[in-house]
């Protein structure tokens, strides 16, 4: 099953973070998203380009309303013609496979969205 | 008039920025914000606290709606329970009388709102 298709599941702290096997498999699926560390911490980014700011709010809300629905949240950076979204656990402090499933979920919205 | 009532001017490339002596004035007026530098460029910066992720995504829609009738944009963080809204301008690399004009803006629908 693609990544796309699954769902968050519940995490908790001492769940286990992705293993660097984990992570040669999964992060194929994802070639945009580029693995970061910030404080410490791994965290998937990437930086998606729309085509104004109205475009941007709306990107915005629609990688939220997957948030809610799946109870995983992002940080996202709008800015003119540009959102940057990052995935990471707090519960973990690091990658959960739950990020690697939401960054999927993100690129098939920007596909449905036609980002630019 | 107070800043909340103003609206923003045009603004093109070669606008001058706001002196030393325009900031002691206007910063009083919106207390709450930092003035930061980031790669040797001036902004307004603050960060607002909000319930959970949801009422973050809600003040970032207004704040865009805001930017977007005034035909001035942020940069704006959003994650779960915080806003970090970021004021500058571009064209001139810098903080304009415009930038102050939305950050006392942005205080007003923190009001209306009730943030936390």
């Amino acid at each position: 099953m693609n990544l796309t298709e699954q769902r968050c599941t519940a995490c908790r702290p001492g769940a286990p973070r992705v293993s660097a096997a984990e992570i040669a498999e999964l992060h194929p699926q994802i070639p945009a998203w580029q693995i970061i560390e910030v404080e410490g911490i791994l965290r998937l980014e990437r930086q998606f380009r729309l085509r104004d700011f109205r475009e941007a709010i709306a990107f915005t809300v629609r990688v939220g309303e997957e948030a809610e629905a799946e109870g995983h949240h992002p940080a996202l950076l709008t800015e003119y013609g540009t959102v940057k979204v990052s995935w990471w656990t707090h519960a973990i402090a690091g990658l959960h496979h739950n990020d690697f499933v939401m960054a999927a979920k993100t690129d098939a919205i920007a596909a449905q969205m036609g980002t630019v």
